[in-house]
C-alpha cells in the first residue's frame, strides 16, 4: 500500500509503497478514507516530540473496515469507523475508572518479537500514535477504533478523530463548562475552533476568541465566538480582564506555547479554571505566579485528547454534526491527495489553514 | 486594651495599649482567649506580603463575644466563637455560589471616612485579615465569626480558625480526597499536619509525609501519616515515584516554596492532582514542565483557606475534635503569653515549633 513516510526530521515526507501485516486476533485493517492534518504531526517532523524516523504519521482518520482478526466481534468488513490515538487496554486502573484516555494503550501494541505492523523491505517502520493514518490502510488494535453511523461523510468524521474531540472534550469533559459562563479560547486552529464549539454547546454566554490572524477570528465567530481579540495588536490578558470585569470562568490554551499558557492563567477570575490543551515543546516550562495563583484559588488543568472516552464521545459528536449542533464543514479549509501531503504541511506552517484533510480515492 | 503592634518590618512586635472602637450595627467585640501563631503573620513581619505597618497581626483566634452591634442577631454576649479571615459579604457571586472563601470580604470593612476599628492616640492601626487577633479584644464584622459549642477548650478551637481549616479543607473541600487513595503532604507544620489529618479522615490508604525535620515526621505519623520522607537526605520526588509505582493521587504543598510546588506536580501520577496550600513570596513563580503536565493530564489547583465555608466547616471540625476524629492537642507545641509573642516567632523561625498558641488570661 501507499503511505507517506517520514525518513528524516525537518524534511518532506516520502510517498512510498510499504508493507502492512495481516491482522492478529484483536487487530483490524481499515481502508483509510480521510485523515486530518494536525500540528502534532508537524511537531514530530520538526523534532519537537520524542519520536524517531522512519515513521508513518497521521492520527486523525476515518475509514471503512477491510478485515478483522479472529477475536474481533464488534467490527466487520464495511463498517465505517473513526480511529483514535487514545487506544485503550480495557483492563488498567484508568480504563476501569472511566479515564481510558490516560491508559496509554501499551497493551494494544504488538509484543516485542512479533513481526511489525508496518515495514519496508522487511525493515520496521514505526506506527505513530497506534494509528499511522497517512497511508491507504491502517492495521490497528480494535480498541483504537469506534464504529459510527453510515450517514456522515468520512472527511468530516475524520476531524472528530483528534482535533474536534480534543477541543470539544476540553470544554465538555475536562472543564465541564457551565451554562451562562464566560470562556476564552486562545488559538483558533482546528482544536481551538472545536473548543469554541464545545463552549457554545455547553451553553456559555460569552466566548472570547484570541488569535493573531483576523480571518481565523472571523471563522471563530461563525462557529460560536461572541468576541474576537487580535493578540498581535493588543494585550489580550488586559483586554479580557477589562471586558469581563475581573476575568473569565474558563480559559483554554489551544496553541501549545508557554507564553499563552501563562496568559490563560492570567485571564481567569477568582476560582476560575485555565485549561492546557495545546502540545508544547519538550523542554518548555509554564511559569505561573505562585501567590496570585493561591490568593485567587485558580486551577490549572491539562486536557489530554479532551479527556475522552472516545467510544462514547465520538458517536455523540457525529450525532451533533448531523443535527447541526456541531459544525464541521466550515472547519475544513483544504483537501489534499496523499501525494500532495507536503503542501498541506507548508500551508500549516504559514498559518493559512484551519484544518486540512488528506482524502483518499 | 493590650495588643502586639507591628511598627516596622523585621523588628519585634511592640506590646502597647491601643484603642478599640465601639461596635457598629453589624459588628461584634470579642474577648480573645487564644490565637494561633501562623507563618503568614511571619511573612508580613518579614515584608513578604503587601501590607505596611502599623498593623496588629494575628488571624487564628477563638474567644468569647463581649458585645454586639444593633443589627446582630446571630451572636450574643458570652457565645464562644472562632474568628476567620474568610470574612464574607453574603451577597456577591462567590457567596451566592457556595464559595465564600473567595469573597474577599471588602464589604465587611468599615467604609472610608468612618472612624477606624483600631487606633493609637487617634492614629489608625491597620486591621490584619479582618481580625487582628494578637490583642485582648477584636472588633470584627459578624461575618468573620462562627459560633461553636461550649465544650471545646478555646486554645484548641483557635487552631481551627486558620491552620486546621486550611489543611483539612485542602483535603476535604479542594481535593476531595477519595477513600483508598495515596496522598503526599510536603511540609509538616500546622497546615501540613492538618492536611495529613484531612487525608486520613477522607479515608486515604497511604499518606506520605515529607519534611526535613525528623521530629516533625514522627509527629506526622502520630497524626495519620503512613510513611515519612526526610527531604534533606533523599530526592523526595524520586522516592515517591518509586514507592508508589508511578506517583500519588494527590500531593499537597504546605510550605510555600516554588521548589516544593514543582515537586508536588512531579510526584503525582497520570490524572493526579497537585494542591498548592502554602503562601509563597510575592514574586515567586511556579515552574511546571508543559508537555509532561499535558501528557499526564495533571491538575494543579490552589486551595485558599481550605476552600472553606467556615460557618459550616468549623463546627464540624469542632465535632471531629470532640469525637476524637481530629487531633488538635498533639499539634500545639507551645503556649505563650501575649507579652512573650516575639519568642513564639523566634521559635517558628528556628523550625522547632509545630503550632504555638498565644493564650490570654
Amino acid at each position: 500500500m501507499k503511505a507517506a513516510v517520514m525518513r528524516e526530521f525537518k524534511a518532506p515526507l516520502e510517498i512510498e509503497e510499504v508493507e502492512i501485516a495481516k491482522p492478529g486476533p484483536r487487530e483490524v485493517i481499515v481502508q483509510v478514507k480521510a485523515t486530518g492534518v494536525c500540528h502534532s504531526d508537524l511537531h514530530v517532523i520538526d523534532g519537537g516530540l520524542p519520536l524517531a524516523p522512519p515513521v508513518i504519521l497521521g492520527h486523525e482518520p476515518a475509514g471503512i473496515v477491510e478485515a478483522v482478526g479472529s477475536e474481533v466481534t464488534a467490527f466487520r468488513k464495511g463498517d465505517p469507523v473513526i480511529g483514535c490515538l487514545s487506544a485503550f487496554c480495557g483492563n488498567c486502573e484508568f480504563c476501569a475508572t472511566g479515564r481510558p484516555n490516560l491508559c496509554g494503550g501499551e497493551a494494544t501494541k504488538r509484543a516485542e518479537g512479533e513481526p511489525p505492523r508496518l515495514a519496508k523491505d522487511g525493515v520496521e517502520i514505526a506506527q505513530f500514535a497506534h494509528l499511522s493514518a497517512f497511508a491507504e490502510q491502517m492495521l490497528v488494535h480494535e480498541n483504537a477504533l469506534v464504529k459510527i453511523r453510515e450517514d456522515i461523510p468520512l472527511d468530516r468524521a475524520a476531524l472528530i478523530g483528534c482535533g474536534v474531540t480534543t477541543g470539544v472534550g476540553a470544554a465538555l469533559n475536562t472543564a465541564k463548562v457551565s451554562p451562562g459562563s464566560t470562556c476564552v479560547v486562545i488559538g483558533c486552529g482546528g482544536v481551538g475552533l472545536s473548543a469554541i464549539q464545545g463552549c457554545r454547546i455547553a451553553g456559555a454566554s460569552r466566548i472570547i476568541a484570541v488569535d493573531t490572524e483576523p480571518w481565523k477570528l472571523e471563522l471563530a465567530k461563525s462557529l460560536g465566538a461572541t468576541d474576537g481579540i487580535d493578540g498581535s495588536s493588543v494585550d489580550a490578558v488586559a483586554e479580557v480582564l477589562e471586558s469581563t470585569g475581573g476575568g473569565a470562568d474558563y480559559a483554554f490554551e489551544c496553541i501549545g506555547l508557554t507564553a499563552t499558557a501563562a496568559q490563560v492563567v492570567g485571564m481567569i477570575k477568582k476560582g476560575g479554571m485555565a485549561i492546557i490543551v495545546g502540545v508544547m515543546p519538550m523542554t518548555a516550562n509554564i511559569e505561573i505566579p505562585g501567590l496570585a495563583f493561591l490568593m485567587s484559588e485558580k486551577r490549572l488543568v491539562a486536557s489530554l485528547m479532551g479527556s475522552n472516552s472516545f467510544r462514547v464521545d465520538m458517536p455523540r459528536y457525529v450525532d451533533m454534526y448531523l443535527s447541526g449542533q456541531l459544525k464541521l464543514d466550515e472547519m475544513i479549509s483544504d483537501r489534499f491527495a496523499l501525494t500532495d501531503i507536503n503542501e498541506a504541511f507548508d500551508k500549516m506552517r504559514s498559518g493559512k489553514a484551519a484544518r486540512s484533510v488528506i482524502v483518499f480515492d
